[in-house]
């Protein structure tokens, strides 16, 4: 059996489990709590737990830095514009893998390692995690597309401790 | 007491409770079952139960429409190319709220609430989450800046019921 299918079989076996026990029933599409998070797609940030969500609280949107990526901001503003979420918190964290390279490098690798030109894209590496928190904080307060009462807060999530601790 | 301090307020109550009980010491960075998981933002959706992912197991990509993104892919090729990662799970889902809109209505929208333009910004609304997912799933596949043995499957989850179910 591949590794390919003992992940899916896990995971099919561990939502057979869930569904068995499902009993949420017909939750609505507006997140209650109206709010999101923006966080990394680390395997280590366990949102549900970190920021204590239930089914139905909130929108959480991931990506590789917990960036307020284009995408980030897109998926955003469809979250206030639909779905009524009123501020967003978005969370770094220590050790972050986007610490660890740069585009050149990363633009070798690929091209080592599959001959791929990968020149024209900017993987948005950064040296500075709390940096990169209140660059984002500070795009969701400059976009055009979110109106002025919509607010946003920064935090690191600390993945040795569990603990957020706040930035902006 | 405004809705944001509310909000913020609980996040911190439920992390201080995490933090307290904590006990995953150092875990590694690169996700100790080497795959990744791109689904919505959508608040109904909680990975972590509906996978069954602990901490540090997997990575977790989320945006508005749980889709191949050009940031996803980004992301994606990140897990891969230095964390190791072998495969991908794309998963929509039932109520999607990407199904409730046009960009020509949000466009709209935006320009009637905020007198904002918006309309270089496509906010990639879909029609059939079932198409969307067989989309994504062969985006990943076909992108150059990932191996040919890098595989994705795709799945739609039931709001309603906490299933997954097989699409491609």
């Amino acid at each position: 059996m591949t590794v390919t299918s003992d992940v899916v079989g896990e995971v099919l076996q561990a939502n057979g489990d869930y569904a068995a026990g499902f009993n949420k029933g017909a939750l609505p599409m507006p997140p209650a709590r109206r709010f999101a998070v923006v966080t990394c797609m680390d395997a280590r940030i366990v949102p549900s737990k970190v920021f204590g969500l239930e089914e139905g609280d909130a929108h959480v949107i991931r990506n590789a830095g917990g960036l307020a990526s284009d995408d980030a901001l897109r998926s955003l503003v469809i979250s206030h514009t639909l779905l009524g979420t009123q501020e967003a918190i978005v969370v770094g964290h220590t050790d972050c893998g986007m610490l660890t390279f740069t585009n050149d490098a990363i633009h070798a690798k690929l091209h080592d390692d599959l001959g791929a030109d990968a020149s024209d894209t900017d993987f948005l590496p950064f040296t500075d995690v709390e940096a990169a928190v209140r660059e984002s904080v500070a795009k969701i307060a400059q976009t055009p597309l979110l109106p002025d009462t919509y607010t946003a807060r920064g935090y690191v999530y600390e993945v040795e401790s569990g603990r957020l601790r706040e930035v902006v």
